[in-house]
C-alpha cells in the first residue's frame, strides 16, 4: 500500500474521492485482530442502498467511508488466517460476519449477533451498521476472513469473469434470496418488482432457478427495455394503478406463483399516482397478484426509521399495509438482509460454468473510482447501469 | 334423522337455535354431489372466529347456519364414497376442500380452488366462505368425504377421547399450524399472543413440538390464571406496553425464538392502552420481541374488510405496520387459514396416545346444543372455557 | 371407440399388438366407478422399465397390456368427475393413486395406499402394480381422474409440444425426482449414471434445476455421443473401472455435489468389468463420487425379487454394498416410484414455456402403435431414442 | 494444569489411565494455533464407539488418548478467542471442526473439510479422525474454540445438572439426529434399534419431537427392562427373527413411521440367529418394518473396512443389503456422523429448562477417572448404565 483512496459521503448528493487511512487490522472497537486480511481492491460497485444514504434520507454521517461491494486480492493476512494465501482473489459478501455466534452457525450472517455493538446485522460503508470502513475504495480490511471469504480457484479465468464475479458480493445473492424466499422452482410464473440492478438479479436468479417466466415491474422506460433486451417481460407501471390487469395481459391470468419486492420503503405509487412516494404500494399490489399460498420475497430494504418521509407514520416506519388481503391468500412474507454466504459458493460456480451472465443482464458498466460522483449521480437518475468502480485499473475498458 | 336444529346467526349478538333443513347431497350450487357423507353431529365447537361474525363485524346474513367444528358418526354416504362406512367416527377439517386443485393436491387445504366462487378457500357455516352450511347442528353434510375426513381408528377409544378429539376440527390444528410456521422446534423459547382458546392451542403445540418455555400473554386475568395452571408462563398485558420487559422479566433476555399472533384483528392496545383497539398492536409487539432471523405464525385472523372498525384505513383492512423492524430483524411472517388435514392425523396420534391432554388445556366445557347461545354469550365474555356442543346428548356430563 | 388395439406381452422378448378388450368404468376388482375418465390416447411412449417385463426379469404374466406413459383425450366421464371436460387433453401420471389415502394427501402418489392389494404403489400396465390396463393402446381407462389428471390449459399448443409435453407421464418427472432428490441446486456439479432416457430427463433436470455442469456416464456410445450433443459431459465408463479418476479429468476435482442412479439393478460392471452383471455397482461407484454431505437420488428401479439375476442374493433382491463408504461420507440415499403428479404442473410449465426441450434432449422419435414392436427390439438394443407410440396417427411424421 | 492423565488404548481389551503430556496450543501436524483454549475436564463419558476400538475392531494405534465425549472449564485461551473466557463453562462436540469449510458453513462439522488430511471430518481420540488428543483425561485441548464451543449460561446451574448436561457432547445429539433424520414428528410411531445408550438417546429424542409411541428393540434383557422403566415399548428380538410381528403385536399394525439404527456394524442376528454377527441385519429388518415413503435414521457406525468381520465382504465394508425392499417402499436413509453443533444450543434449552431428563433416561453413572477400565469393562458387557468419569472429582458421589 502507498497510500489510499475512497469515496466518502460528505453530505446529501455529495460525495468525493479523498485520501483515506491505510487499512489497519483492528476492529471498529480499536481491538487488534488477527483473523483479518488487508484486500487490494479489484473491483467494488455502488448499490441501490448506497443511494439512500446518499440522497440524505438516513443518518449516516459526513465522512463515512462508502462501499459493501467488494471484491480483491489478499495482500496482508493475520496470524489466525489459515486458509487463504497472500495473492488469492476473493469475493467479500457484504454482511460482515463473525462465523461464531448462533445466528452465523446458522447461515444467516446477515444478522451476525457479535459485529455490531447496536442492533444484529453489520456490513462495509454502511450507517448504522457497525462502523466497518467501507470498500468503494483502493484498499480495504476484511474480518473474519476465513470464514467470510470465498476464493476463485482459477485466478486467470476469475479476472477474466470479474464483471459478472463482482455481482457475487451483493446484487446478485440479494437477488437470489428474494427468489428463493419467494418460492421460485422450475416452472415458477414470477413477478419482479422493480428494474434495477437488484431487481433484475432476482429475475436472473428466478431464471436460472426454473422459472417459467419473468416479469418485471418499473416506471422507468430506459430500465424496462433494458429488462426486455435480456429476456424478461417488461410491465410498465405507468400505464394502470391495476397491477393485476398488467400482469392478466401478458399471461391470461391476473395472478403469478411468487413475487419479488427490489423496490423497498422508497416506492412510489403506480398509474396515474406515480409522483408520490407511497411507502407501501409495492407490498400492498404484491399481495394482489401472488396466489394463494404464494409467497413474497423481500430483499428491498424497509427501514425502522425514515426521517425524510413524507408520511408521519412512514417516518417511524410504519406502513399502511393491506395485511389482511395477504392473510386471505395465506401468504409468506421474508424480509431482511441478504445472508450472502449462504449463496456465494453455488453463484460463483454457476457464473463460472457460464449458466449465469449476470454482468450483461444488470448492464455492468466499469468506471474509474475517481468517476465514482458521477456513476452516484447518474445511477440516482435511473440509468439502466450497474457501475463497477475499477480502482487499480485491473479491468481493462472503462465506459 | 328426523328433522335437524342448528345454531342460526340472526344479527349482532343474536343467535337461536332452530329447526333446520335437513342436509342434502348437493353443494351450495345446487349440484347433486355423490362424493359426500351426511354426519350425526357428535360434537361441535363454538369459536372465537364465530364471535367475530356474531359481533357484528362481518358481512355475514341472518339466517347464516353457524357452526366450523365438527366431529361426527357416517349415517349415509354417496355412491363416490369408498373408504369411509357407516357408523364411523370422523373428524371434520373446518376447511371444505375439494382434493382435486393445484393447492388441495399441495396440502393446502386452507385455499380449495374449487369450494368458493369468490375467493380461495371453503369453510362450514361462514361468512364469504362457499355457502356450505354450519356444523352447530344435529346433522351436516360433508363433501369430498374420502379426502376431507379422518376416520378414528377405535370407536369406542374415540369417544372416550372425545373432549381431546373434538378439537382437531380447527383450534388444535390452528395453534399448530401457528407453531410450525413460527419455526416452534426443540428447546425454543416461545411467546404466544392471547390466551383464548387458539393461543392455549399454540402453547400445547409448541410444547409438544419440544419448546423449553412458553409465554403466553393477555390482559383478562381470567385466562391467564388458567394458563398458568396448564403450564404456561403467563405474561400480564396490564402491566407495561412494553412487552420485552415484560418477557425479560421472564427469561432474562427480552426476546424468544418464535412468536404467534393468536389474536387477529380485533387486538387492543396494552398497557394503559388497553381499552383502544389497535389492530397492529399485536403484530407491532411481536416484532419487537422475535429474535433477529426468527419467525412470526400468525393463524389470528385479519381481514380483508372490516366495516365495524374504529379506524378508517382498518375499515379497509390496512394496518399500520412497523414493517421496517421486522426488516431489520430477518423476520418471516405466515398469514392465513390453517391447513387442517395436514395436520390432523399426527395430531390424532399424539392425542390417542396420550401426548396431548388439549381438552384440559382449553378447559373444554361440554354444554347443549339448547345451550349454544349462552355459549356464545359467555365465551364472548372472556370466560376461560372452550365450548362444546353436544347434540345428541352423546358426550355425557354437561355443564 | 370402435373397437380398441394394444401392446401385449406374450413371453420374454415377445410383444405384439393386438386386439385387446374396450376400457371400462371398472377397477381390476371389478367394481363399477364413477370417479374415472376414457382416454382416447394421443401418445405414449415406450419405456426402460417395460424393458425390464419383456426381457423375462420379472415374474410379468403372458397377456398383460403394456404401457404406463399416456397422454389423452377425455372422451368419456364418469358422474363424479367435476373438473375436467369430454374433449380436454391430459397428460396421466405413471402412477395410479386414489388421492385419498395418507401418502396421496402427503404428495406420495408413487405408494398410494388403496390403488394396488398387494404393496403400496400402483401403476397402468405393469407387474405387481395393482392389475390396471396398460395404455399402450387406442384407448385407456383413469380412475381417480380429477386428481390424478393434469389438463394442459390450450390444447392446440399442447398438441404443436406433444412430443415434449408426452415425457410428463413418466421419465421427465422421474429424472427431476432423482435431481431434486439428489439435492441438485442452482450451481451444482452433478453425475448421471446411464445415458438412456431416464438419464437424460435427469440431466435435463439437474440443468433446470440450476447445475453448473453436468456429467453422463454410460458404456454405450451411441448414447454418449448424443447426450454431448445435447449439451451434457459425457463420462466413457469402459475407459477405466475408476469412476472418480473420469470425473477428475473433467472437474478438476474427484467428487461431484450429488449424483443420479438412472440406471437399476440390471447395471453392469464398468472398464474391463463392463460384461458383468453387477447389481450393486453402480450404487457403490456413486458413493465413491460423490462428496461428504451429498445426496444420491435412485429413480433407477431396485426390485425386492430378481428371479433372473446370476447372483444368488441379487435373486432375493440382496445387493452388496459398500454402505460403510456412503456412512463415512455423511451421504443421503432417496429411493422409490416418482410421485409424479408432485412435479407435473411444474414441468408442464416449463415445457409450455419452453424452458425444458425434453423432446430433443431425449431424442424423442415418433412410430406407430403397430410399429411398437420394433420399438422394443431397437430400445432393447440400445439406441440413443426415446420412442413415442401414435396410436391414432395425431402425431404427424413417423419414424 | 500439574501434570495430566489420560485413559490409554493399548490393545485389545486393554485400556488404562496413564500419565499423558499436558495439551498445547498445537494442531496435529504440530502448527502453533491461537483459535484454541485448554479445558479443565469436568466431564467426560465412555461411548459405545469407543468400545469398537477397545474390542480391537480398527486400526486404532496403541497409546491412542481415548474420549470425545467433553465437558469443561476454559482455563487457557489462545489469542483469537474472542467470545470465550476464562473460567466459563462448556460442552465440546464430539466432531473437531474448522468452522470455515464449505461443510461447515452449512451445518455439517461431521464432516469438515480441514481438520483431517485423511477424509472429511475429525473428532477427539478416535482412530483415523486427524489426530485431536482424546478428552478421557484431566485436561484437553480444543481448537476453534469460538465457532465449536456452546457456554453454559449460568454455571451453578450447569453444575447442577451435568450428569444431563454432559450427554450434549455426543449421545444426545446423535440419537437425536437419527431421530430427525428419520422424519420423527409429532405423532410419529417410531421404532429404534438397539438399547444402549445412543438407542436411548433417540428414543428420548423422538419423545421430545413429539412422537406418539417410541418402541425399542434389544436382546439384552436388563437394557430393555431399564428402557421400559424410563417410558419405552420395549420389543425383544430374541422373542422372534419377524421384527414386524412383533411390532404388530404392540401396535395393532407392523409398521411404524420412522426407524431408526443406533446399532452399527456389529450387529447381530434376530430370534435363534442371535449367536451370529450379521452386519446388515438391523438395516433389512428397518426396511421391513418402516411405512412406505417413511425415513430410516442410520447414526450407528458403518465402517469402510472392518478388518475383524467374520464374513470377507464385510471385511471390505460391503453389506448384503435387501436395497429392493427399501426402494419397493420408496425409503429415505440417512447416515453419517451427527454434527452435533447444528443441535447443542436447542438440546442444551431442554435440557435446562427441565424437558429432557436424559441422564435418567440413560441411567448416568459418575465413576472416578481411574476406574475408566472398569467402565470399559462393564459397558461392553452389556449392563444399562452410561458412564460419565469425572477427572477432578467434581460430579460429587460416584458409583
Amino acid at each position: 500500500m502507498a497510500g489510499n483512496h475512497g469515496v466518502v459521503y460528505l453530505g446529501p448528493n455529495h460525495v468525493e474521492v479523498q485520501a483515506i487511512d491505510d487499512p489497519k487490522f483492528e476492529n471498529p472497537a480499536g481491538k487488534k485482530i488477527e483473523h483479518a486480511v488487508i484486500l487490494k481492491v479489484v473491483s467494488t460497485n455502488i448499490c441501490g442502498s448506497d443511494q439512500h444514504m446518499v440522497r440524505g434520507r438516513t443518518t449516516a454521517p459526513a465522512g463515512l467511508v462508502l462501499g459493501h461491494e467488494i471484491t480483491g486480492e489478499v495482500i496482508e493476512k493475520g496470524k489466525d488466517v489459515e486458509y487463504l494465501d497472500i495473492g488469492d482473489l476473493v469475493t467479500v459478501p457484504f454482511n460482515v460476519a463473525c462465523g461464531r455466534c448462533r445466528t452465523c452457525r446458522e447461515e444467516q450472517t446477515g444478522v451476525c449477533l457479535n459485529v455490531n455493538p447496536s442492533r444484529a446485522g453489520g456490513a462495509f460503508g454502511y450507517v448504522d451498521m457497525g462502523g466497518w470502513v467501507g470498500g468503494q475504495a483502493e484498499y480495504v480490511m476484511v474480518p473474519y476472513a476465513d470464514f467470510n471469504l470465498i476464493k476463485f480457484p482459477d485466478k486467470a479465468q476469475a479476472l477474466e469473469k470479474i464483471r459478472d464475479l463482482t455481482m457475487l458480493s451483493d446484487i446478485l445473492p440479494t437477488g437470489f434470496h428474494g427468489a428463493v424466499m419467494a418460492g421460485v422452482g422450475v416452472g415458477s410464473t414470477v413477478y419482479v418488482a422493480g428494474a434495477g440492478p437488484v431487481g433484475l438479479a432476482a429475475a436472473a436468479s428466478a431464471q436460472i432457478l426454473g422459472a417459467a417466466v419473468v416479469l418485471i415491474g418499473d416506471m422507468n422506460v430506459e430500465r424496462l427495455k433494458h429488462a426486455e433486451s435480456v429476456g424478461f417481460q417488461p410491465v410498465d407501471l405507468s400505464k394502470s394503478d391495476k397491477l393485476e390487469d398488467l400482469i392478466e395481459a401478458i399471461l391470461g391470468v391476473p395472478e403469478v406463483d411468487a413475487s419479488i419486492d427490489a423496490v423497498g420503503f422508497e416506492a412510489k405509487g403506480h398509474g396515474a399516482q406515480h409522483a408520490v412516494e407511497a411507502p407501501a404500494t409495492v407490498l400492498n399490489s404484491l399481495m394482489s397478484i401472488t396466489r394463494a399460498a404464494g409467497g413474497i420475497g423481500i430483499p428491498g430494504l424497509y427501514v425502522t426509521e425514515d426521517p425524510g418521509a413524507k408520511d408521519k407514520a412512514a417516518q417511524q416506519g410504519a406502513l399502511s399495509m393491506r395485511f389482511g388481503l395477504g392473510w386471505a391468500k395465506s401468504h409468506r412474507f421474508y424480509t431482511g438482509q441478504t445472508p450472502v454466504l449462504k449463496y456465494s459458493r453455488a453463484l460463483m460456480q454457476a457464473i463460472l460454468y457460464d449458466r449465469l451472465p449476470i454482468a450483461k443482464i444488470v448492464n455492468a458498466t466499469v468506471i474509474s473510482l475517481q468517476d465514482a460522483p458521477r456513476g452516484y449521480h447518474d445511477f440516482d437518475a435511473g440509468v439502466a447501469k450497474k457501475f463497477i468502480l475499477d480502482p487499480h485499473g485491473l479491468l481493462g475498458k472503462t465506459a
